[in-house]
């Protein structure tokens, strides 16, 4: 059996008690650790669960899965992933290897919390969002737009956005792979200042609207931990916020917030008497 | 301080590591019992924490959340709630009674897994939804078609759509009522079946297209649980599916719908052939 076991968004504790009974007794333990991260690390998680865990990387779970699934048809392999199993479409995609294998695969998944709905905790109603979508670093030569047309879609409908900020973890050093060395680039994970700057930057060039600078949002760090913080504010406010250590994300608020939404999300308002003065002139009842 | 603490969907030991420490130092521990239940029991769930769970109906966290709040400024109070803490807007309610609390009382959340990110279960990508809808149980003189509209607009853009099934729990048996008496009808609980015969039966009247018998969507029970089941096909087939006790959800699939969402979601289903010959003939490459 391949065991698919979501470890929630904070630390080596936020696995449910069924998981932890899981990595105990399975034979051998992966940890997927490129498309998100715990606030702990490796070391932590096997000094709590008292074994070793293998740290499984874009090229392991893409290129190799079969060092993975070995032994999987007869033995028990847990293969974990930071939120829920499937908040990436890579563990999707390792579960139907499970089925298309010879002989077949049992699979089972420990869903757990996610950023997806964890999100909640802003005070926007989780049946007020539309799509949700990804925000990649831009580079000087490659700022791709395409998430201003999805986001675009939800404004039409007056619905939230959550903006998914991207992460890099063991990215090659490229310089050095020229010189035949592997050798890789410190992890990098996007602020919401960073996210709300690059919006504003495709707002610019775009001009539909979508997410000026007066676009209330809110931006999240570390939600879920004891240290969490919720900021809200407009597009232009967040992009001079400062959220502290990652992960963040961000959300685009829809014209359809209502007033129980506003009640809650003007708590953690930047300028509480700015954010309610837009509110009031843009969105309240105009979704 | 206000736990309010996310159990996840299945049984007992769905609860997080950190969220079992929670419950066994708390002062007094409630359970919402009334917007989801869990698959077991309140004598389980005081038997596997081994102290009393205090059920709290809809009328105590609405009205009597006095009660609830006793002594939360200064001892720590868990308020227990089935899936994610903030699937349900009567949760962020509480959290801003505490908030306007004299003196405020502190809350933390711990998220825990959901039905909204669960249904990933399903191969349909988390990130393809649009808005999520509530189907409630249709009577002779109240067929309430409001999610019809919502759905419309997922549809127009090729979003899927997670319907979630209406269910009654402690409700007054109003005959009862009348002869002075307080009886509770038996808990009923919407099934996948139910749901996609109310969908058509709307679809029927207002006739544009959006949830008809030849769309495919995607029947969900007990996700998250040993014997979870998954069931795709037409909405017509659905409406003929016993998918066993509850509970149960349905996923409306969108255009958009992708060959590896479908290669994963067709494993599921109760006519494959079909559900082929539809999806290349009305879904593939129209989104």
């Amino acid at each position: 059996m391949l065991y698919i076991v979501g470890l929630g968004l904070a630390d080596e504790k936020d696995v449910s008690v069924k998981g932890l009974e899981v990595i105990k007794k399975a034979e051998r333990v992966y940890l997927e650790a490129y498309t998100a991260v715990l606030l702990v690390d490796q070391q932590q998680l096997e000094s709590y669960y008292g074994r070793p865990v293998i740290l499984a990387d874009r090229e392991m779970v893409e290129s190799k899965s079969d060092e993975i699934l070995a032994g999987a048809d007869e033995r028990d392999v847990a293969f974990l992933v930071v939120g829920d199993p499937f908040s990436a479409t890579t563990h999707t995609d390792l579960a139907l290897r499970c089925r298309q294998h010879e002989p077949p695969i049992q699979t089972r998944t420990l869903p757990n919390a996610s950023i997806l709905t964890a999100v909640g905790a802003t005070g926007l109603s989780l049946y007020n969002y539309g799509q949700t979508v990804s925000m990649v670093f831009f580079t000087d030569d490659w700022k791709p737009s395409s998430f201003y047309n999805r986001i675009a879609e939800n404004v039409g409908l007056g619905l939230h956005t959550l903006v998914l900020l991207d992460i890099k973890v063991k990215e090659p050093d490229l310089k050095a792979m020229a010189r035949g060395k592997i050798i890789y680039e410190p992890p990098r994970f996007m602020s919401v200042a960073q996210c709300a700057s690059q919006m504003l930057e495709v707002e610019e060039e775009m001009q539909q609207g979508v997410c000026g600078k007066q676009s209330l949002a809110v931006g999240v760090a570390r939600l879920g931990s004891e240290d969490q913080r919720i900021v809200a504010g407009t597009l232009e406010e967040l992009a001079e916020a400062d959220l502290g250590k990652p992960l963040h994300s961000l959300v685009l608020c829809g014209k359809k917030m209502h007033e129980m939404e506003w009640e809650y999300v003007q708590g953690f308002a930047v300028d509480p008497d700015k954010f309610d003065r837009i509110w009031k002139a843009d969105y309240a009842g105009k979704g």
